[in-house]
């Protein structure tokens, strides 16, 4: 392909939209589901009940430390996939792009994206491109849609599952994404380095399913961060949930962003973590074998369901002693984190 | 719900955009699946192969004579699994919002998806909402991925199917979605009026899959038009089409836009024809069934497949009795009809 940026014709339908494909897309995509150019993609046999999710990726910037808007597309949905118990087999990749960005951070993109696929261990299926003009997007937003497969073909995980007694597990640091975001953002000087977390996680969970670990609730804490997660788990399941400060694991640079700029760790955007309610028997062993795990080394206790309630709390008890409610975030921290 | 418009906070995790979730989408969408609100849709078991699929809708205006973009969305994705001869099933739905859009329309838009999801036969699974300031969207942007089932569990249909001797079937006019688009955005005064042919095709379709008709390839002309789908036809089957131009319906509001503003009407797009190649011997059949459907009533044989090709042609006979070449529209004609 000629062009070095992306003009309206890339997604206009003709000759030029299938030049792009055949020279950009598939140059990264390429896979024999994809390939054949259906309106559809028709895919392989699968068993067992299937998961179905969405999200569009809207970060500002699009590239940033640990990562790039690519890499986030897949993770999202493949996470959100592994959080019901499923293994993630199939994504779309659906891109809106700005007229006049450069075909080359476009390739960049793509490649992470095929490369976070290829680590997730899910095929590309299908895709569309869209291009609007100069001032009407923000450079590129992607959306991922992705099935996947429930892990041994039943499942009971889900936000309304949380029972008195289980144990709260964070597969690890807290904030990361959302700090890198904000550093790269605000340009911030910080003496310790900080990367986004940004991983697709069914590897880390998959010996958990396999050994059969009493599993009730599995979330992501993405927007809104763990706050969000469990205030919506403690709503749905209807249980008070209690949560130990001391017992959250936090990167030093991510500590240092929150007491300077005054955010709060609860509330920060994670990619790459996941917030596990099991029951208390099996909490141990859940821990020992997340810990085995590259993204979950950092892997903690960090709390319990205390009780039933209609009118259900989550607290934390604070490292001074004291005991705080844990509210839902209201608005945003920091707006397009992902 | 207090605000009139969206605001960042609609997009950003916290207690904002559960409120907006509890107001706004789930007012429309609710549904068993979708109202578990985990983090992926399970689906109820299916049978057969699956086929899956995903577009991006960017139209300009967002409301038009015959549709809006919450309509043409939910159309866009279930007529590409009807194209692979599947029923939809399910679809997600993914919004990329511009902050300061009025919750009125983002309401109407809402209302319109899920009457058409009603129409269509599918469940909305899955949703998401991305908030982008002002500025740096234009308006909505809406993502619909779809999966379907393979009717009758197998599918011979592919647009590497086309074979010598193929009769080609077109459903009806050619060119309503983009003139009316067209019309909507240049506020064109025009004696005759015209909407968009916007519609979920499934219905059409299935009396063909119900009595065997022997289909060999199904795509519906959206970008590019009828001009770009049998470009790709006969590239992919590497077959010969020739088409009269005699024989290609056309509503006389876009034969007068055509002549008036030089557009060819084979390169305009449609939101609710689809292209049929089938075995000549049940073309007439296939053309009667077409036609008992209120989307097919102007259904016609347009063309066949003339001969296998290594370097393949549509032609085109015209009104005249020449024989033109009909090319792979190069860029666009009208940018964000879709």
């Amino acid at each position: 392909m000629k062009d070095n940026v992306i003009t309206m014709a890339h997604g206009a339908g003709g000759r030029k939209m299938q030049e792009f494909i055949s020279a950009i897309i598939k140059k990264y995509f390429s896979n024999p589901i994809l390939d054949r150019m259906d309106d559809s993609a028709l895919l392989p046999a699968t068993k067992g009940r299937l998961v179905f999710t969405t999200d569009s990726f809207v970060v500002t910037p699009v590239f940033f430390s640990g990562g790039d808007i690519g890499r986030l597309a897949v993770c999202g949905t493949v996470n959100d996939l592994t959080a019901m118990g499923a293994k993630p087999l199939y994504i779309t990749a659906a891109l809106i792009i700005e007229e006049g960005f450069p075909v080359l951070d476009l390739e960049k993109i793509l490649a992470s994206m095929k490369r976070t696929a290829v680590e997730a261990g899910v095929v590309i299926a299908a895709g569309d491109t869209k291009v609007v003009e100069r001032g009407k997007a923000d450079k590129i937003f992607i959306n991922t849609a992705g099935i996947g497969a429930v892990y041994g073909g039943k499942t009971k995980i889900s936000s309304v599952n949380a029972r008195p007694g289980d144990v709260v597990i964070l597969t690890g640091n807290l904030g990361d994404h959302e700090i890198a975001i904000l550093k790269e953002r605000e340009n911030l000087k910080m003496r310790t380095s900080i990367s986004s977390d940004c991983a697709p996680l069914f590897r880390m969970i998959k010996p958990l399913l396999d050994a059969k670990i009493d599993l009730h609730v599995m979330r992501d804490p993405t927007r809104g961060g763990l706050a969000a997660v469990l205030n919506e788990i403690s709503f749905a399941s209807g249980v008070d949930i209690k949560i130990f400060q001391d017992a959250i694991p936090l990167n030093r640079a991510v500590k240092t962003a929150c007491s300077m700029l005054g955010f709060d760790p609860l509330f920060l955007a994670n990619e790459g973590k996941m917030v596990i309610f099991c029951g208390s028997k099996h909490a141990e062993k859940a821990l020992k074998l997340l810990k085995k795990s590259p993204q979950g080394i950092f892997a903690a206790i960090i709390g319990s369901v205390t009780g039933k309630n209609k009118k259900p709390l989550v607290t934390m008890q604070t490292t001074s002693g004291g005991e705080r409610i844990v509210l839902m975030p209201e608005g945003e921290q920091l707006p397009r984190i992902c």
